[in-house]
Formats: C-alpha cells, structure tokens, sequence
C-alpha cells in the first residue's frame, strides 16, 4: 500500500510534516509519498537522517495556503501538492492521502477530483470528538463540510460514521445519536425531525437524541449534526475547556498556601490537558469521496503527522469506501421514499 | 410597582420560591404577589416568619409541571400558577411576572396571553451565558424559543437583546455578535449571510461573526442565534465546564501528594465554580412580548429567586417594552424591503 502526504499542507509544513512521516515509516510497512517542493522535502529528510527506500517524494511546485478561497485554489493551483495528491490517488498511484492543508480546499478538491460515492448528497468532513469523562472518543460528522443539511443528509453522515468507526476504529455496531436540543421524540427542527424517524427505522444502532450537556460525555459513537452545528460544537468546547484550564491555572496560582498546591498538582493537570489532545487520535476522514482522504489539523505536529499515518491505514485496508458503496446502494431507494 | 410571582413554578417550588420573595422583599420596596395554592404559600410564608405587607397572595389551585405540553397545559390549565400570574400582568394588576416553572409554557403562555409587540415575528427567550475568562456575563438570543429562524428573526433578537442589556444590565451600546461558522463576512448559511448584512446595515453596535470559540471568553454583550444553535452552545458550555472540573478534581485526587495539594486549592477552584453559576445575574428575559416575563432556572435556589426578582426590576422600570415597541416601528419599513 502506498500511502500519498501532503508534504506542504499546514502551519507546520515541511518540517513537521516529513518528520512525521519519517517516524511512521520506522513503524510501518507501506510506502509513504511526500508530495510538494522536492528541495525542501529533501532537506527535511536529511535533517531527519532519513536513509530508508519507503519514503518517495513527488515534485508539486505550489502551496494552497490557508488564505486561499478553496474552489478558486483547486482550480487555479494545478501544481499544488494537494491537487498533485489528490490527482494520483484518483490515477491509481496510491491509495490513501493524508493533508493538514485547508480544510475547506481538501473538501472540495476530493469531491471535484475524486468525485462523490453514488447516493452520496455531500460528502462531510468527521471530526474526532474527546469524551471529557474519561473514554474512548467520539466521531462527529459533519464538522462543517456543508453549512446546510437536509435530513437524507444527516443519515448519510449517520451511515458513513458508522462504518468508519466500525472499520477503522474497531467498534462494532456503533452508537448513532443525532445532536438535537432535546433528547424526546419530536423535538427540533424539521430537519431533526426528519432525521430521526429515517435513523430509528434505519439498520444503525441510534441511540436517539443526544443534547448538548450530552455530547462531551461520551454520549454516543458518531454525533450526528449539520456542518453548522458540527463547528459550533468543535469550536465551543475548545474553547470553553481551554478558558476552564486557564482559570483552573490561575485559581491554583492565587495564595501562597494555593501556590505550594498548585505546584504539587501541576503534573496531574497536565496529564489530564493531554488527554483533550485529540490529534492523539490521528486524523479525521474526509467521507462520502470515491477514495480514503485524511484531514489532519492545520497545527499537527510529527507526533500527529505520524498518528494520522499510522491509525488511518485502516480507512484504506479495510475497504470503508466500497463498504459504504454498498450500503449505499442498499438504502439508496429507502432514502428516495424518504425523501418525498 | 408590583411583581408577580408564580409560585409554584420550579424543581423547588414552593419552598425556595417563597423564601426567596422574602429575601427580595427586605430589600425592594415593591409590592410581590405570590401566585399559587394559597395554603403552602402561607405555611412558607410563616416557616421564613415573614410578617409585612408587601407579599400578597393570589390564588391559582393548578400547577403546570416541567413534563407537561406546552400548548396544551396553557390552554388547560387555566387556574395554574403560570396562566393566572399572566392573566393578572395583562389586566395591569401587575408591572412584571417572574417564573421558573416549565420554559415552554411560559414563552407560549407568555405570547398567546399577552400578545407580541408589533413587528416582532417570534419572541425569544434570552439566557444569561457566563463569561469563563472572567469578565462580565453575555446575553445569549434565542437559547431555544423558536427551532429556526429567519433572517429577521436573527436580526429581531439582536435588537431586543441590546435594549436589555443597555437598559436592565446598564451597558451602554452592547457589541452584537453573530454565531457563525467563521469570523469573515459571507461565511455560513442562507440564513447568517443575510442577517450578517441586515446587522451590519442597522444602528446596531455590530461587531461581526463570532466562532464558538470565542463566545465563552466575552467575545461579545448580545450572543445572537437561532434557538436549536442557543439550545446545543448553553447545554454544550455547561456539559464541557462540568466535565472539566469533574476531571480536575479526579486529578487533584491521584497521587498522594497531589491529595494535600488539592486540599489546599480546593477553596480557590470551588471560589471559581461560583462564578460559572449564572444564577447570580438573575433571570433571563422573554423578549418581543407586550409585558415584561423573566425566566428563572428551574433549579432555582431562594438566592436565585430573590435575585432575579431585583435585578429584574428595571426590565419593567425602564419601560423596555415601550423601547422596543418604538425601535420596531423605526425598523418595520426597513426590515420589510430587506425581507422580499
């Protein structure tokens, strides 16, 4: 398996990018291509003392920055890496790519170039989702790929959510729930509503509603919400954690008796901080493309360079994208009486 | 003045609704008429010794609880505490209602038997959302009143919600911010893009798109959404600080040596948990009715009670009704050319 890196995609590029993929080509066994500016990918492979034969690189002279208006990129910028890697995974050159460049020019560069799997409405960007409590993460899809859902949407989410977190994360039968502002029946907005009678009668194990108190608790496998919602999400518990830590740090810092506790408990709140640290968790896929795309986060480190290499092989080897063909094709007429 | 208080209202009604009355009633010198069954009233009346004149009671037999249909329970229940206590506001037997009984049934309680202002499509239903960095609290439009909105629903909340907080909360010209997927102009959906340019264009002290990242640090003095997106950011802010502080208190707990130093913050962290209770501020205000309704928290404590009964106050002192009714008729022609 040869898997396609977005050698110039994110705040960190090149240099965490390939150090990061040095570190993954020491644990795995597939051939890792590095697309973008041969000279400083070159440079990094050195610096890095990279002697291996696993590690290739495919010349792309420019870079979509974060600035850049992602369909006027995609469509102007053919000699970008992210063009360039999209473009050989279509072409059979590979098999998987990987990029922490801008997210919304990866979403719509996999849909312009390696198209949308029939059935598929809109393609979604998940998000990997840290459960607060203590467990195993969650999946939420869309995380902002569409602004706008219908409720034959969020079940597509629903079903590719699934899949994923089945193959690629090894949880069988996944809990759906579907992020609503009340865990009734009946509840939410048309589309909601919708939403939830074709989820309750689908084959996906839907948990119901799940609100919003909910959600950092581990409520559920894959959240289900519209991209608007998705980003609220992801953007307020970043930051609403954050400002708790912040506060938690100063209140440790105020008083000499606290001062002497603070330090004692410093280590501990650090390992805890960790844990929200979800690029831990790799990558998070860019679903409902006719090939496996991995977004990573635009400040991604080696450390999640490599994470995101490694624990996405999955998406690839395990064959998510024909798996979600076929049910695709399954539910497709279900989803058409749905529908009107 | 007179305030009208349902009485049996809430998680801890009549108990703490009565004693907080008292409280408040120490320190106003306003008149507070108790709405209930008479009899419990009393007994709490006698259990807090409370021996003025300025409490009164008016009897109402029915309770509408937190389980119970919104529309059905107004229609109903007419001799409950909640459809008695608005009855009484609209006949002029009072300035002002305070209530932590069932949300829904006061909002439709609240529009069916006082009526919207004129030019207000959808009254809201405001929620007071904290500041985790520190500094003063946000008003958050709509926190659930209405599922979806429209343009100039969005546009209606921005202008009610900075009539409040200018006029009850004494901020003068409040920063309006709009929840968003992105901070630059023509981010979002339909939905946002227009209300961006309705906000931008009005008298309004707009300061843009705010992220949820943003919106727990102050970003902003009038948070303005539709109330699905206000429903998931209150419920999402209170399950991630929770969790968070769960953690760290886990935290604090391993290790030996973090034990004595967590005895030694414990003070200043539950100092800093305080802060986060919102209750302090008072109740949140149902906005685009034709009388002055404050919600409080069903969970309310008599602290809670008392103190949305002061700070309330100026909500029917500073006649913010009649404020917004004008500003309505200042906009009406506006809002209709910007709508078709």
């Amino acid at each position: 398996m040869r898997i396609i890196l977005d050698g110039m995609g994110g705040d960190n590029a090149p240099e965490e990018i390939v150090k990061g993929a040095v570190q993954a080509a020491a644990e795995i066994d597939h051939e890792i291509i590095i697309v973008g500016k041969p000279e400083a990918i070159k440079k990094e492979l050195e610096r890095n003392k990279y002697s291996g034969n696993r590690i290739l690189i495919e010349p792309a002279e420019e870079v979509i920055t974060m600035e850049d208006s992602p369909v006027k990129a995609i469509r102007r910028k053919k000699d970008s890496s992210l063009v360039v890697g999209l473009s050989m995974l279509r072409d059979g050159r590979g098999d998987m790519f990987v990029s922490a460049g801008n997210t919304g020019a990866l979403v719509v560069g996999a849909r312009l170039i390696l198209g949308r799997i029939r059935g598929i409405d809109r393609p979604a960007l998940a998000s990997i989702y840290p459960n607060i409590n203590g467990g195993e993460p969650g999946l939420l899809v869309d995380a902002g790929a569409s602004s706008e859902s219908k409720a034959k949407n969020l079940l597509e989410y629903a079903l590719m959510g699934s899949i994923f977190v089945d193959k690629v994360w090894g949880r069988e039968n996944p809990e759906v729930g579907l992020v609503n502002l009340g865990t009734e029946e009946g509840k939410g907005t048309s589309v909601t509503k919708d939403a939830f009678q074709m989820l309750k009668e689908s084959h996906l194990n839907f948990v119901g509603n799940v609100e919003g108190r909910d959600v950092p608790k581990g409520a559920c496998d894959v959240i289900v919400c519209d991209g608007f919602t998705g980003n609220v999400i992801l953007k307020l518990t970043e930051g609403v954690a954050m400002s708790v830590f912040k506060r938690v740090k100063q209140a440790l810092k105020s008083g000499i008796k606290s001062m002497i506790g603070g330090a004692l408990v410093k280590s501990n709140l650090m390992a805890l901080k960790d844990e929200f640290d979800y690029e831990e968790y790799g990558g998070a896929p860019v679903l409902g493309v006719t090939m496996p795309v991995i977004k990573m986060h635009g400040s991604s480190t080696a450390k999640a360079v490599a994470s995101a290499i490694k624990r996405g092989i999955p998406y690839a080897e395990e064959n998510v994208v024909d798996i979600i063909k076929e049910e695709m094709l399954k539910v497709e007429e279900y989803i058409e009486i749905e529908e009107e």
